[in-house]
């Protein structure tokens, strides 16, 4: 079985601080990282040496001199590694190759069908991964890492997805030992797809929010949770099931039963599906749901309205208990107009309290397709380059 | 008005990893630090003479001997500072002082009304602190900070009450201000109850556990979320607001009408009290319902029984989005027998998701009357010694 090992951090502990400033993108003297961390000039030299060594950072045009010879700047460098990132849906995969910036350099996507199972799955995104990086011409020492992305539950200590419902034969499956045959030498990272598209979707349009929430509604219901700066896993790796949470009964909101009130079984694209097909519509899957109101069928439409309802009693509790300053609800139900989006408004500004309430964003996805995969690279970033934001556990190969 | 100030740090940022693994109590040796830490020897030595000058750590006899002179062991000295740590509630005080390990080295308390306002309240709790300091014998320089916890919503980049339903005249009190008068010269850190409360369970009964969650019920119903380690306060500091959210309605354990839904309307002790009061026993408050309970009363029990399921229900989505390993029921509810704890499992375990319930613990507090203070205290060594576990936004004097 594979062991647990200690990789060689890519920063040096005492270099991360001054690394952490610079990856905003501008260039600095070091007269200005030595104000900005209150270190020595010495010391900041050291450690400048240290990472210009490792390639990370490197000279980037003078600063405009106050008298003298112009002081030099420093950059941070995120051409300088790469990362494999892997984004598997139900339905759909996307391989990147990304920088440390998480700028997405290459990619490419196809439809598949996760439930073939994982080696034929993976050996495809592998495949891809390869080719994509030998088509950077770059040697495979840049790369640092692969994150991959799955429609189901994680154990992320170890990669392997547990009990995923929609993904047969990827029980306790092990990833990383699987990809380990394709690219041994780097630390391979395994998360919740949703998970990766909080951290996409932050990336991508809320650098400055430390509380947010990402609702995916499409054959599923599920929630990225990122609170204090960090994404949350949890205990065992599976928060933010918010598809088997009860919904709260209401007389002027419910569309459903007493008895069948999981979140999923009212508001996911499969179960809008059956309330249009239970009303003479034929509709099975969240693809139908989305084609009908893609043409403006009315009870699409009020359908997904419905939905947007029921999942806002329980984004009000979220609200409530997490007290997000944004929640952004995505996945393919969420992006055919803004009925889902009122639904949810609707009834969290309604019961939320006003403390929770005061400033929060409640607002569409911005990430788009490349959400998980962006997310599955700032996963392998945040390990490599910031471990105490990551979280990070002992990675297996 | 008080201006945001940048503190001194206690302990240099590059001591800090070195005092980390030394606040475990545990004497090592410079080879042993050096080993730990990957440093060299030479950076070791000048990290534990840096620590030694502040007085944190000092010689602590020697290891055993591998031939030749016996090296030498350092070892942390909690007592070296102290803080003062006041837990406020509806209707109880207490101060402490504790030292660096949380250590609760003397404690005072009485009963109060926390709606008389914050300056009686306050000078009380002051003049109070002033006395046990001024008992210890020792100077006010080894005082490091003073920690609050109040019975409502603060935000606590402020240390202000924002809103707190059950503290009239509290609302925006610049309680940092206010303590400053007393004790300039350290930062004062504000929080809501619950939180500390959560913190002071986690030290005393769940220091391996990264993932808690503590409910309180009493007068209101509140819930303190440590996730990856931390506090996590949400983007105002309203997380944990749990005593709005809504119970989801179903026939088996409903013992409320579809309308009037809360949880704190449903489970608190006032609410507790006016069902038993509908059924003709008389009752209003919490400690109405205690008295009962621990006298026996059937209908009591019964009745704390239901508002356990009640709770369950909530709780239960709690465990689905937070995927916590220990919820811990706490709060003078949860103190008259199992009754509260057995409907919140009745619930929960049969709520929640396999991959969420199948570690998970819920059990009853274990840190008692003082876990309040000793929560305070630790949000204020958090704060000292541990400035990214405490997640710290900038302190107002």
């Amino acid at each position: 079985m594979s062991d647990i090992v200690r990789e060689r951090p890519l920063v040096a502990p005492e270099a991360a601080s001054l690394l952490a400033i610079l990856r905003d993108g501008v260039p600095r003297t070091r007269a200005q990282l030595a104000e900005l961390t209150g270190l020595a000039r010495s010391t900041v030299s050291t450690r400048i040496d240290s990472l210009t060594a490792s390639g990370l950072i490197s000279p980037a045009g003078d600063a405009v001199s106050t008298g003298g010879r112009p002081p030099a700047r420093i950059a941070f460098k995120p051409e300088s590694r790469m990362i494999v990132a892997i984004d598997l849906g139900a339905t759909h995969g996307v391989v990147a190759i990304a920088d440390l910036a998480g700028t997405i350099l290459d990619s490419e996507s196809r439809r598949l069908a996760i439930a073939d199972g994982p080696e034929p799955i993976l050996d495809w995104a592998l495949d891809t991964a390869k080719r994509l990086v030998a088509e950077t011409g770059r040697p495979l020492a840049d790369l640092v890492g692969v994150g991959i992305g799955v429609p189901g539950p994680v154990e992320h200590s170890t990669g392997m997805p547990i009990n995923p419902p929609i993904m047969p034969g990827w029980d306790r499956f092990d990833i990383p030992a699987y990809v380990a045959a394709s690219f041994a030498e780097v630390p391979v990272l395994v998360d919740n797809d949703v998970n990766l598209l909080a951290l996409g979707e932050q990336a991508t349009a809320w650098r400055d929010q430390s509380d947010l929430l990402f609702v995916k509604v499409a054959t599923g219901i599920g929630a990225g949770i990122i609170n204090g700066g960090r994404l949350q896993r949890g205990a065992q790796g599976s928060a933010g099931d918010l598809g088997h949470v009860r919904v709260p009964f209401t007389n002027e909101t419910a569309s459903h039963s007493a008895k069948d009130a999981d979140l999923e079984a009212l508001a996911s694209g499969p179960a809008i599906a059956r309330s249009l097909s239970a009303a003479g519509i034929p509709a099975t899957t969240s693809e139908d749901v989305v084609a009908l109101a893609r043409s403006g069928n009315p009870d699409a439409l009020q359908a997904i309205r419905q939905a947007g309802r029921d999942l806002g009693e329980v984004v009000a509790t979220c609200v409530n208990l997490l007290n997000p300053s944004v929640v952004v609800i995505g996945g393919s139900i969420s992006r055919v107009g803004e009925q889902l989006l009122a639904g949810v408004r609707e009834v969290v500004y309604q019961r939320s309290t006003p403390l929770a309430t005061q400033h929060v964003t409640i607002t569409q996805s911005k990430a788009g397709e490349t959400g998980g995969v962006l997310g599955a690279a700032i996963m392998v970033i945040q390990h490599v380059l910031d471990p105490e934001t990551a979280h990070s556990t002992p990675v297996r190969r």
